[in-house]
């Protein structure tokens, strides 16, 4: 049995800044949901696009959310997971919009409208590492170039 | 851009009796949190193992919880998500532990006393295979033996 490891902060944020694709929780009247989505951390926040008619777009905005992404290596039996929680909100100012797509234009995966810019600023940042020795940031699979 | 497709639900079911580790989301007071956790079905539930100290141990009990496992193939914009959700509860009755114990002594990755075992048995199960065309059930990078 291997150690658990809290990663730094530093690592955490080298490791969400790198990633395109994770997961995001809400709460909503019918219980917890988790949305797998394509991101970006465009300076200090999380960005994800999706639809005003969307759960994300109904429950998402002005609320707590927590962001995760993880690899695991189930070969070895190792991994690591990153989750950053803040409060999410709807990006309306359009020079911030413009700023987002010059940094970023996001690319869905899926096809659909996704007309809605939702922001995650953070003020939670964790990780871990499980099971046997690695180096995250050193390990990753994918990496944006930065 | 390509399409986004459902999965049936034998897809559904299929992905998720082949999974090692997964992420559940749930609701606190304090917001939605999701923790990366291993876990087998047995019978017809999601079984995991936590504490009853943790997060999971505190809140999960008794209440509606969202369990997702995905895969992405980030070379080929490419991956499929199946999320179960439903009601959790501990098991308590030692010969359902028993049982599970046969079925799947759980190996969790990371030391530490998980001494509970949550179930969740889904009524909701959907999944999405999202990108390029692909076959999940074939694609597994892991598969249990069955």
């Amino acid at each position: 049995m291997h150690e658990s490891l809290d990663l730094s902060q530093q690592e955490c944020e080298t490791l969400l800044r790198s990633g395109v694709v994770g997961r995001l929780a809400l709460s909503t009247p019918d219980g917890p949901h988790v949305i797998p989505i394509n991101y970006s951390v465009v300076d200090d926040a999380i960005i994800v696009r999706t639809s005003p008619y969307s759960l994300l777009g109904t429950y998402g905005r002005d609320s707590t959310l927590a962001f995760e992404i993880d690899q695991f290596d189930h070969e070895y039996h190792r991994g690591w997971s990153v989750v950053a929680r803040g409060r999410a909100e709807f990006v309306t100012d359009p020079a911030e919009l413009e700023h987002i797509r010059a940094v970023w234009q996001p690319h869905p995966w899926a096809a659909g409208a996704r007309g809605m810019h939702l922001r995650l600023a953070w003020d939670e940042l964790t990780g871990r590492r499980l099971g046997a020795a690695g180096n995250p940031v050193a390990e990753l699979r994918i990496r944006r170039a930065l």
